[in-house]
């Protein structure tokens, strides 16, 4: 059946073809191209190797004569064969290297940078009770919100539509200006405000705009995990220094010894601690920094269950000349998902600071700005915030009684003054991330203290505890479920009081 | 009318309050809290200090009692006061240094970082004619997009309002591996494929994932500069290497003297002068680049003029073993303001990279990512590409031809093969920079060549404009102001033939 244009070296391809008829939904035409296109690279089919026309291709193996022409076309087209007075013939390419079926051999590979080996790597989040840092995400005001995301979209223009304007949506800015003066005392004018997809690129900006490699930043020990992931991949010099019930405690020597570029603060709910920093540190903080940046990270200052109608001021609003970048986001009054967050910068550095942003990240979004520049215009944020508050604070004193009666032998609560978790310590001899395992066994999700701390031999044993998504109905049982998983003899009485509930 | 309890100090403060009647909106509780905060802050009112009685005050000053009572309380609780038996005093406290009216002197404040510094920063980028980098954002099919937003957020529960699920949304994952293998020629299963808000977290992520300080980057030269940008800031040496007309041509020697821990490529259509990265090369740097790892950037490569049906196939699809991360965006096929992009990384790498990335960003906008996959499923992006190619061909071909009459004396135009921009080269004599600011005043947007490279002496001069937003009827007026503006004698003849049409 097959001529003398059959080349040895053209059969055997060619009758892998025949033989794999059905591959994945690919046409004839594809097929033969992908086939031809393998065995020039792999050099099967040598450099010069002359192809029969495609008029014999057709005839040989009794396929559509298109199906042969336009395949020889597109390998034409993208150098694998070239045409001339002889015929079609593979173009002179070195092969690359016969590609292994499963390469599981790793060491061959290249690797990753050295400093993505240093960061630390993020644990898989369940949206499953007591997983911190989750709102309660079934109580977001949908409707309110599909309204304004509907509305945002009625008005689109190109200009929309392109990257959003540098810093983000000027409604948005002035609306969040206005938001941030009334409810969280920030001193600020809507062109200090810029808006970035996610806390974590503010973060992230912080540590690169305003230190180079080697600088020294104070992390707070125990520290938000993420932040010091930023830091790290920023390759600064990282600096833990402890908290205690007023929040960062450095010790005196610490400023002479190791001044910071950047210091990084919770103040208004450390976490995972809890503490809220004092006026003393503030000012002492604001007083000290001398060269260098504050980051004041609000992350969760939304709720304040000590003083609901009068949420803590932030430090920003202490000296609003002072070199301090307030950073805060809406994933805890809205949703994670949603990825906005904003960062309130000086005045003076409004036009530095604000240009070096828009060359790391470039914005857009301003849909979605704009629906949000409305929700809070219209009051609906903080509408759902009043709604939510009395809620978050029940469930945390559900939360805190049933850690008593489950752990008071054993555990001390720490935190829950303002945000939406607590923190359980518990004695050294417990390994948490055991603890933390079996808990998953349980079905109830909870993060290992000791993952907070830079470093391991001052790390606390305890369990980080987000009650966002924990309804109080469910508690009592959810916190016996985290007594069996620590193994203590208060398994049995919280099993036993859970059951009678 | 004042009695003994008021002191010198308090009388000249509350004086300014009562002048200062309208105070921005704020409640008479909030101004006398503030006045006093200020005060105390800046030592006006001394440690020690103590104030007269809540109900005193409210008779000094013919302010409502509860006025007076709700500033002292927040004050204590904030600890700007403090009570005793002996009444309320201010803390002792270390006053904050007096804050400056308006501060203009940036000496004083501490500077961003020496990284923030190297930072190219970027052009405003206005949404006019011949802006690079726009697709037509006027011809998106909203009807569409609008229903499977309104369909995404239908289904909408607490998972996707949540963190996304690690590496993006399962559905738009395996979507985009099936769009990418049809229509582009990737090789890979959905795991390899990694959702990211935007192309330029990409190149971050890329920069700092594979590469360490002082390791060396090869970008082409001229080059994105969001792509250098990305590279400085991750502290990368970049070596600049010659781009001609078969793509990035690095001399023979450069592999031994400066062997690249990335390389940065754009085959498909070279930013930003066009150039397609011949087959020969493509399969050289994959043979070369030995246990580093190449970026292959396919920013614009959905239109593909020269093969309209048949767009060309990507280095990645050549060996799906090698090192190489496949970058693309929707910002061509959408819009910008979408900020979706994607990485798709070999199927070794698919732990350790989605790891490292998962740590820097985290992943939202599950809604609009589940629309997207929608979008890809039912061939609604590709109809709309199918639909948008024949009106950017007949845009690039008016936009050359009008070129060609306009400058054709003085000018060569460069790339159009594919994407949505040309290059046109001009006389070492002429300053691209000064032109482009005269276009600006004339009303259209360009921007200079010289500005895409690293090495300022190599750099050429020239214009990079953009097609996408630019309609057929206007392309020769437009261009007749592009003219004008470099001052040429062909200005006269370019504005004479537009004022024909």
């Amino acid at each position: 059946m097959l001529n003398q244009w059959s080349h040895m070296s053209l059969s055997p391809i060619l009758a892998q073809w025949v033989e794999a008829a059905d591959t994945a939904g690919l046409t004839r035409q594809q097929q033969l191209y992908t086939l031809l296109k393998g065995a020039i690279l792999d050099g099967r089919l040598a450099a010069g190797y002359r192809l029969p026309s495609s008029r014999q291709l057709a005839v040989d193996y009794r396929i559509a004569r298109n199906t042969a022409l336009h395949a020889y076309q597109q390998l034409l087209a993208e150098g694998f064969l070239v045409a001339d007075r002889g015929g079609t013939r593979v173009a002179g390419l070195m092969p690359v290297q016969p590609q292994p079926a499963v390469d599981c051999d790793a060491a061959r590979h290249p690797r990753l940078s050295q400093r993505a080996g240093r960061l630390q790597l993020r644990q898989g989040e369940a949206v499953l009770p007591f997983a911190p840092g989750l709102a309660d995400l079934n109580a977001f005001p949908w409707g309110s919100w599909a309204r304004q995301l509907q509305r945002a979209w009625g008005e689109v223009s190109a200009r929309q539509l392109a990257y959003a304007a540098p810093g983000g949506e000027p409604m948005l800015r002035q609306a969040l200006a206005d938001y941030l003066r009334g409810r969280r005392g920030v001193l600020c004018s809507p062109e200090q405000v810029f808006i970035v997809p996610g806390a974590q690129l503010a973060l992230d900006a912080c540590a690169r705009l305003l230190a180079d490699p080697d600088d020294t930043v104070w992390l707070e020990e125990p520290c938000y995990p993420a932040a010091r992931t930023a830091m790290t991949a920023a390759g600064l010099r990282i600096v833990p220094v402890p908290v205690d019930a007023e929040g960062m405690a450095p010790a005196e020597g610490l400023w002479q010894q190791r001044p910071p570029r950047l210091l990084y603060l919770t103040p208004a709910h450390q976490y995972p601690l809890g503490a809220v920093l004092s006026l003393e540190r503030r000012l002492e903080f604001l007083r000290r920094i001398g060269d260098g940046w504050i980051i004041e990270d609000d992350y969760d200052s939304d709720f304040n269950h000590s003083h609901p109608n009068r949420p803590l001021p932030v430090l920003q609003g202490l000296n609003p000349e002072a070199p301090v970048i307030y950073v805060g986001t809406f994933s805890k009054l809205l949703y994670p998902g949603l990825r906005v967050a904003y960062m309130v910068v000086p005045h003076w550095a409004v036009r530095t600071f604000g240009e070096a942003v828009e060359s790391l990240y470039r914005a857009g979004q301003a849909v979605e700005q704009r629906a949000l520049a409305r929700f809070l215009e219209g009051g609906i944020l903080t509408r759902h915030a009043r709604r939510m508050a009395p809620i978050y604070q029940a469930r945390q004193l559900c939360l805190r009684d049933s850690l008593l009666q489950a752990f008071g032998r054993v555990g001390r609560i720490c935190g829950g003054a303002a945000g939406l978790h607590l923190s359980l310590l518990l004695p050294e001899v417990r390994d948490d991330r055991a603890i933390v395992r079996r808990a998953a066994e349980l079905g109830v999700t909870a993060r290992p203290l000791s993952e907070y701390y830079a470093v391991a031999e001052a790390a606390a044993n305890g369990l980080v505890l987000g009650y966002g998504m924990a309804d109080v109905a469910r508690i009592p049982e959810l916190v016996a479920r985290l007594a069996a998983a620590t193994g203590d003899d208060a398994r049995l009485d919280a099993l036993h009081k859970a059951g009678r509930q």
